[in-house]
């Protein structure tokens, strides 16, 4: 069975290669897409539209562009990886799950434990929690297989 | 023109009083609702169904069991006011905006102008970022008159 | 906070009435309501329409009556409350749960914990498992306070 | 005309094999798709997602995992066929059949005549009902000719 | 439990004055609505526009000038009754049928047997087939009750 | 640009070949799709569910296993034909109009100038009217184009 | 029968006030809406959210609070009445009824006869097109009748 | 990644095929689809259907028909740029706007500075503003990278 799965959050650690190879190692049937995970060419995504004198607009930009992405691959997937890391605010990964949930669209988080109690509403949607992505890919093959 | 406004993030302030209170003094034509705001409240939604061992599943059931009446609300509602504090994660903020976000509910943030670089997502799908309580009134102000 | 009520499910046993009864002695701001659940009113409900020979379809045309009405009533509500007896097959309140959980309506599932791993994918898409009416009164009561 | 089939229910006779291998002598350009109909690696989906040491919660894991898989395909699907056996509950299967009456999915009961009376709202929401897997054959047969 | 029904199709018998009046006579808390029954008022719905020379564009103009009405009260409806008289074409009796059932809006039939065989895709998507306005009534009783 | 175009209506003329035939002269990039245009073969859809002895029932069974087919047909096209004959009361296809009307999915008429009064409901609703095939080819033709 | 009715466009003449003038002399049972039609006043919806350099940005975020209020009143109407004038580019009106148009709802132009080739593609999809107020009056007077 | 995008707007100037060329120039997987772009072509599209004395009817026809193309190609893709040139009312591209506003389908607007206060609501729900071809170009190749 083939699927589409959107990689959602944490830009600073190989969780999506990690992902993808260990799906490309069971040969399973899975496209894979994410908005922009390079940091700086996101950040600019409006730039091309001429510059902004101030950092609010200038991020408003980049963030309506880089939505025009994000917003059409969640709508194509079938399910969403979003995950949570250990550093920043990663409040546009909780804003993707709420996106997806409210579109019936079901989700994985994958973070650690210790953020269990402030990720509980996101979790509370989740159609599952993922501690490392193995899991991930453990889940994604018995997803697939058959 | 009567509004349904949902008021949904940082509880550890006195913001929604102040936007409430600020509306009434203006006899604006508009019912506020919430998620509960009481922290340990909230934290035991799901105690009365029966205790759990382990706090991923105390979390879980009670996130739930709150999900019902934000859910609820949130479809209710005709503009959502996100706030975001200065602490604490708050994922279930951004989770709101995601939602209402799929939903095409308008919702306006509150926050402070130092995280409008991690927010500008969020910020990205609203329809206004206020600074303050009272820029909310006002704006409430105006959408309701005449 | 007001909310709608639809009770599914188990006929033979009083668990509608010691809801309602919990609810209104707690003040609760709820209305209730419920398909037909007089046996033999229900099983005749077509029969104004006609009788039939063969039970196949007069049980078909009952039910389709008896369909406007959950139909209109599940639509209405907030929150679904599902309840799963001890006997009979009831797959009418399974399917009232496919039924809500595609239109994304929340629903708490009301059973004993012997039938727990049969209601496995009917208690995944609830937002609350509980074991008594007065779990469901104590939930309800959580849920519109405020 | 092509068809996109989901096989719902019962998982212990050879029904789905019945009509797969029907379909194929007949030459019908349909694909089926099914939930896993390996009991026990259904019941542990959610295994490798971590252990459980209740089996309400490893349960509610496991038919969590199997619901993203399950969702997907009955939104994939132009055509449901909804088995129900002579034992055990199959609440999962009178789930679906109300999951996809609320998404306005098209589908076939399949079941004995004996239990016509308990599955009357699941039958009457059903575009068909049949009592052998050679007869679903012959309706798909007839649906995907010209 | 109060419903809002909307009467589609003839306007040459009485029978939306028999519904009414049996429906008022139970004391049931129906609403009733309709489209103009006016023929001759109905045809020239759109003269206020402007004077047509051609027949196709008068008709044109009235109809969709009456659509407004009409689309407003079905999807305001909770069931409609769709009424097929012995005389004239009433093509816009199935047209409202058919917008119905696309919209999962129950309605109900009501002709005499002669016409089962041409009705047979109308009443395939009905809730109930009625042959005199007594039934409908009965029907609506039930329906309301409790 | 690439369509799919349903036919719906009349069956006892040459009407679809007509315009199947102007549009492969055309060498038009068109997938067309009907429901069973077979007046026995589709009054006896549901005979393979087993034998009925009343008429209505024979009726409503074969009308359901083909609405299967026709509401697929209807959802997976980009623009109908329904063709209104001098004949019959062709409820059917009115109703087909009146499906798509509520699902937003453009439609052309196919009939004479003498019925178009009573079919200015279907009409309002409608994108086009053709009086031939061969203006319905040409529109076809001009939609394909580019 | 109750309509809510929404006014958009043109905001130098005083067509408003004739149509509820007219409406009320009438007595008919309809609620008006607007957008602020204050140009300075709307102009400055943003201005509270804090002041802009550049008239883009000022602009954007004004009309982006008006749409709060536009997007809510669109949606609780029943019927709009959309006016061009003959001054100014008026694309809000234009996009208003592309709104309405995307969402089913049914709206009425009023404009004059001179730019009916620019408005083609607007009062194709529009359910009535009127050059006068009181021509709307007529309408609504006809449409909420009975 | 793969972009179907819709290009709707002025039809005097060559911007579309700026805009293929330089996507093509950078080799984009990117599909690109339009209205009927030649205007006499575009005005009589309904002509096939029968003459008419009145320009209203016949713009009226013309339009109708033209909608089932743009409608269809506005749902088919997954952004629409939006173009506003220096002469004419431009209705039809603020309508388009309108249109995907509410399908929330993501738009971007090719104008130049001069316009930008008229154009501020439909500038508002759009995803990005650009003056140039270059400009939409670069957002596309950056949209369709990786």
């Amino acid at each position: 069975m083939k699927f589409n799965v959107y990689l959602s959050g944490e830009i600073h650690s190989d969780w999506r290669e990690q992902i993808i190879q260990g799906c490309q190692a069971n040969d399973l049937d899975i496209t894979f897409s994410s908005a922009n995970t390079d940091h700086d060419s996101s950040d600019s995504a409006g730039d091309a539209l001429g510059a902004e004198s101030q950092s609010f607009w200038r991020d408003h930009k980049s963030a309506k562009v880089n939505a025009i992405r994000i917003k059409t691959l969640i709508e194509r997937c079938d399910v969403a990886i979003i995950r949570f890391g250990d550093k920043y605010k990663q409040w546009n990964a909780a804003f993707d799950a709420g996106y997806c949930a409210a579109l019936a669209k079901p989700y994985i988080t994958l973070h650690s434990e210790d953020i269990v109690h402030p990720l509980k509403e996101v979790d509370a949607a989740a159609h599952a929690w993922a501690t490392t992505p193995e899991q991930v890919v453990e889940t994604l093959k018995y997803l697939s297989s058959n």
